[in-house]
């Protein structure tokens, strides 16, 4: 059974399990309605990722562990001699449905290594297993919260980009958790959230996040953020990743980088939050990172209005490559780094 | 009576005198719907201009020109003895419509400075210097657009912002005329430019030029530019202005500055192209130029439909200030200064 830890300024869960089956918030409807889509299969969860009904890293992997117990549950129900082969079907279904946030990867090679040894039905250990998966991201990100927090003088403001809260994650958040610790403890008077274009993940998700838990805070226009840090308003920039290659470049939301090479420009620090479960020893660096091109109707239009003259085209990178040596500090559940490089990441996953 | 010079690539003219009114493309129902609004007034031209039915530096100073000839008609028809006082109420209002671009006080000023030597009925003096005014700008933007793109060397892409166009000018554009010569002359072979939240002067104003003028282009959230830069697509940013300090700096679109700052860490040039008219020497530095703020509901909502969470709030800067020592070149209809300083720009306005 999931422990619940809530805290103050933490009121919000966008994966859950209930009874026999996986519900997420739709973050597509959000902030205008709430409404949580039941899931009984792999396949159904698999749409739900491609299609953002659940996103963020770490909320990415929980949902696809969840999906690889239900999974579990079908193939060994209908092919008990043979489930393992049809399992391993219904994961490589998971593994495609999002390429650059490696927590899908790292929650579905934990599943399948289970299963590998799973003796009988393998229904109660792997659904214990996702349930552990998601408990471990809750606990690292208020372990997080914590040690981001140390880090931040008392100051007025602190500016984020794309949603990394509750919505993102099991709960709480990694960047927005350290925001809501940070805020709690009174070291900062004010968030600055970037809207976040072209998926609104700032407009939509955080502002909705931060209002709701009562942070006070101003959205802006993504373009507008290095005005915001040359007036002095912003003592960190405080993101999350979705991919962090072993050298320390930090795959995110596309827009992050221009912030941290504004950052660096401005003396403004520049703080990266996430779990281990983001850091791929396997990627060497950030140009071996599979970036996602989405469709151009996410720019060419909102809301199925078209926006852009007709016949226009557009580029859709979803996430960009910020290098090592723009991150002034990684903060994990297992301690934080300063000045990312190849030798601190190993040392602080072999620890 | 205007010239109508309107090359390859320039199909479009937004500020147009008519018989005895002024006609504007009303920029707020583009690309969808081209509505032209007739004015007969400076009090509903102000209205136009702080509403951005016309908008862009230079075209909002022809504009306030034109008004101005049309409000002096009417001054002196309705108080013969007392025009000139009461012209200069309505020349106020026209001045406080938006407070940055420096191009409306400029064609203001000209347009009193000779309502101050004019003997008798001031109509057909005051709107032949409109139309002077006018056709200058155009002829200034043909020649900045030869001298901006001698600078270009053959290259695959440049990237833009905001619109600069025929559309923000009296015709062909300040760094879209630059963009359209170095086009024409197979210097650049693709455009990349940004959406520009929150106004999509980008998405709906220069995508619509350069669908009409058949430069091939793509659309790009404001902060995917910096990940476009890091791919090597593009070898220089070009902008326009609102007001160039008598020290270099310039103030643009927001969004502008944090280009700069890219440009820089990249090695892509950044070239602002903008006629003497917005150049401001009585303004030192940028620090002095003033920013307007204008509505959150601009941020907030997207055609009159909300995105942002509710209870949210959102800061509205509608420009930014870039350094003059992050200006590669600024190109004006009298020259181009390298590396713009005091010096060489009190050189160049002297001259």
């Amino acid at each position: 059974m999931l422990k619940i830890i809530m805290s103050q300024h933490d009121s919000i869960r966008a994966v859950e399990w209930k009874d026999n089956h996986l519900v997420l918030l739709d973050q597509r409807k959000l902030p205008h309605n709430e409404q949580f889509v039941p899931l009984y299969s792999a396949e159904d969860t698999a749409d739900a990722i491609r299609n953002m009904v659940v996103r963020g890293a770490p909320a990415i992997g929980i949902a696809a562990a969840y999906a690889a117990a239900m999974a579990a549950r079908k193939c060994y129900k209908q092919y008990p001699q043979d489930w393992r082969k049809r399992l391993s079907a219904e994961i490589d279904v998971l593994q495609n449905s999002r390429p650059t946030a490696v927590n899908l990867m790292w929650a579905l090679k934990r599943m399948c290594d289970l299963a590998d040894t799973v003796d009988g039905d393998p229904e109660e250990p792997l659904l214990a297993l996702a349930q552990q998966i998601h408990q471990d991201d809750i606990n690292a990100n208020y372990r997080m919260g914590e040690l981001g927090s140390a880090l931040i003088q008392p100051s007025h403001g602190v500016l984020t980009h794309c949603n990394t809260g509750s919505l993102a994650t099991g709960g709480y958040g990694t960047a927005l958790g350290v925001i809501r610790s940070a805020y709690s403890s009174g070291k900062i008077e004010h968030v600055y959230a970037d809207e976040t274009r072209p998926w609104w993940q700032g407009s939509r998700l955080t502002a909705w996040e931060l209002v709701k838990d009562k942070i006070p805070a101003h959205l802006l226009c993504d373009g507008a953020a290095a005005h915001l840090m040359k007036l002095g308003k912003v003592s960190w920039v405080i993101v999350g990743s979705d991919r962090i290659a072993a050298n320390g470049d930090v795959a995110n939301k596309i827009g992050t980088y221009s912030l941290a090479v504004n950052a660096r420009y401005h003396g403004v620090k520049f703080m990266v939050v996430a779990p281990t479960s983001t850091i791929d020893l396997a990627t060497l660096s950030g140009n071996d990172i599979p970036i996602e091109e989405r469709s151009q109707d996410e720019v060419l239009n909102v809301n199925n209005q078209r926006i852009a003259a007709q016949y226009t085209q557009a580029w859709n990178p979803a996430f960009d490559v910020t290098p090592a040596a723009l991150v002034d500090a990684l903060v994990t559940e297992k301690g934080v780094i300063e000045n990312p490089t190849a030798e601190k990441i190993a040392s602080l996953m072999a620890s």
